[in-house]
């Protein structure tokens, strides 16, 4: 089989390995594809260096197939479709309060533990959910960032009918609003890349672009004052934050999905005036992997407007240079089966 | 009758005025009690002489019985003892979603309309809330400020044997721990003065005094690693900012009571991180009055330990003088009824 491994210094190798056989507990996955994640193209540029253990497989957006089963493995059959929810909380403590997916000593299978982007994957079987037959694979690698939308939108309480607003129109973003639109909110993304806002506008969503209109008064104009239900914060930069206070309407609520660094200035006033909540949201919970599957299989979102392209496993390199020179794509994926 | 006026540049006069008969929908209320509030103070200082209307009469915090009805006022009778809950929403709007004692045009009474520090107040009767008979009308003078820990304990959403944490040992903070405490919490007051801790203990509070004992750690080792389900940051400091996202536990609240008056850096990492909640919190519903009478009725929480002093109302300038000299205290009354 195939493995790619990433060496440091901005380096994918590629090379043969033998085939494992499953541990008690673990499956092997025949990889049919793997997404590239933000996370990746960080380890790619040796942000993580200190974390992952080089050389490593990485990636886990993934689907595929059951290949081989190991010991004490049940409800599982070889050639099942599945998705891994890369979650190992087996270290999990009473302080955790059984918020397993955000334990303090959680391993992300894929960062801290080797990952998808080769032919064969063994994982423990606790991470699976099975796929319908009718599935589609290439979509179904869009399970795992999916997943984190339907995550962000049920803890957002997003109800049918209200304003959300979605700061960043990069994969996530529009995972989020595609998610939040069909949960029957009417959905405004904010994005200033060109390129992003015409796909979020062919996918049908209405699109700002801050640079040229002013958000909040374009967002009171059209809810007539009552200004945002939800607010997404997935982009991550200061001018976000700052709008996000102002976008969101009396008790809205804000989800902060964007990973920031470091402290930065929050208008704490109007959390005080409006009554405002601001909801931290990290990966996501079996639920949000039932419901993520549920709109893949069902395939009434535009999801394969988001898939870039599709390369060779072998090509990860490329792949991977080609993601710094073009930051306007969304999704690529690595096709692992050949 | 007597009446107070703010008159700018740190001065309050004391003056006669005619009994006014209420308006049609109004009373006239006896004043007994009025506290003076932190924004009382703020005003004294002449921060915010670009919204009170010079000379005003200031004061919310208040109790009183009924002196005068006027026209289209039913269910209350004179002799009744009252509060009042100063807010005037008349000017709500759809927009404002029913959150009426936040909204966008709402009137504070006793800043952006006469106040209480007068011997008798015209007021709208729907501000009005009865007390029983038997309530003391001292202790009813911490109505309003008790109300603002109710709606700050109630949005928290705090359980009972939940791990409260309280940023900040002055009024509000105080009033929050005891709501907190009789909701069954097990509460932490973090505050640096000394006067206030010794006061916070004598009320049977565990202090951490966070310039001496790291308040982290004391919280780590309090409970097992759990840390605060619920943080309550009242403070207003950069220092209490920094510690309420590290004391807040996985999935923890923490409640916005402080005013914050410009964008201070929050550590927005540890939201994402352990899916922390923000919630703003202002003021306060009817229902959290209707809470706070009932606790002040009881009297089985040590309320009288928060009235440093009482002073005649005719005092006015040396009671506010007094404050400054010592910002130990905690809530002076002025006694309205001679």
């Amino acid at each position: 089989m195939k493995a790619t491994f990433y060496e440091g210094q901005h380096t994918f190798s590629v090379a043969e390995k033998e085939l494992q056989t499953p541990a008690k507990g673990e499956v092997r996955i025949k990889v049919a594809y793997c997404g590239v994640c933000g996370t990746d193209v960080h380890i790619y540029h040796g942000m993580m260096d200190k974390r992952v253990q080089i050389p490593v497989t990485i990636g886990h957006e993934m689907s595929g197939e059951i290949d081989a089963i190991g010991a004490e493995v049940s409800g599982y059959a070889i050639g099942d479709k599945v998705v891994v929810r890369p979650l190992d909380h087996r270290a999990e403590q009473p302080s955790d309060k059984g918020f397993s997916h955000i334990c303090k000593d959680l391993k992300f299978i894929g960062i801290d533990s080797p990952g998808a982007m080769q032919q064969y994957w063994n994982v423990p079987a606790f991470t699976l959910h099975k796929l319908p037959t009718e599935t589609d694979l290439q979509l179904a690698a869009l399970v795992e960032p999916l997943s984190v939308a339907c995550h962000d939108v049920r803890l957002s309480g997003l109800q049918a009918g209200e304003v959300a607003v979605v700061l960043g129109g990069g994969p996530i973003g529009m995972l989020v609003a595609l998610v939040a639109k069909n949960a029957g909110a009417k959905v405004f993304i904010s994005e200033v890349n060109p390129t992003r806002i015409q796909l979020a506008e062919e996918m049908g969503f209405t699109v700002v672009n801050p640079a040229k209109t002013d958000l909040v008064e374009h967002i009171k104009a059209q809810t007539e004052g009552f200004m945002a239900d939800v607010v997404f914060e997935v982009a991550g930069v200061q001018p976000t934050l700052d709008v996000m206070t102002e976008v969101a309407g009396i008790r809205g609520r804000i989800v902060m999905v964007a990973i920031h660094g470091q402290a930065k200035p929050v208008d704490l006033f109007k959390f005080f005036w409006k009554e405002l909540k601001l909801i931290g949201a990290r990966v996501y919970e079996p639920e949000d992997y039932e419901k993520a599957i549920e709109l893949i299989t069902k395939n009434e979102l535009p999801f394969s407007s988001l898939i870039t392209a599709i390369q060779p496993l072998t090509n990860i390199q490329q792949v991977f240079e080609n993601i710094d020179k073009n930051p306007d794509g969304m999704k690529v994926l690595l096709d692992c089966q050949n």
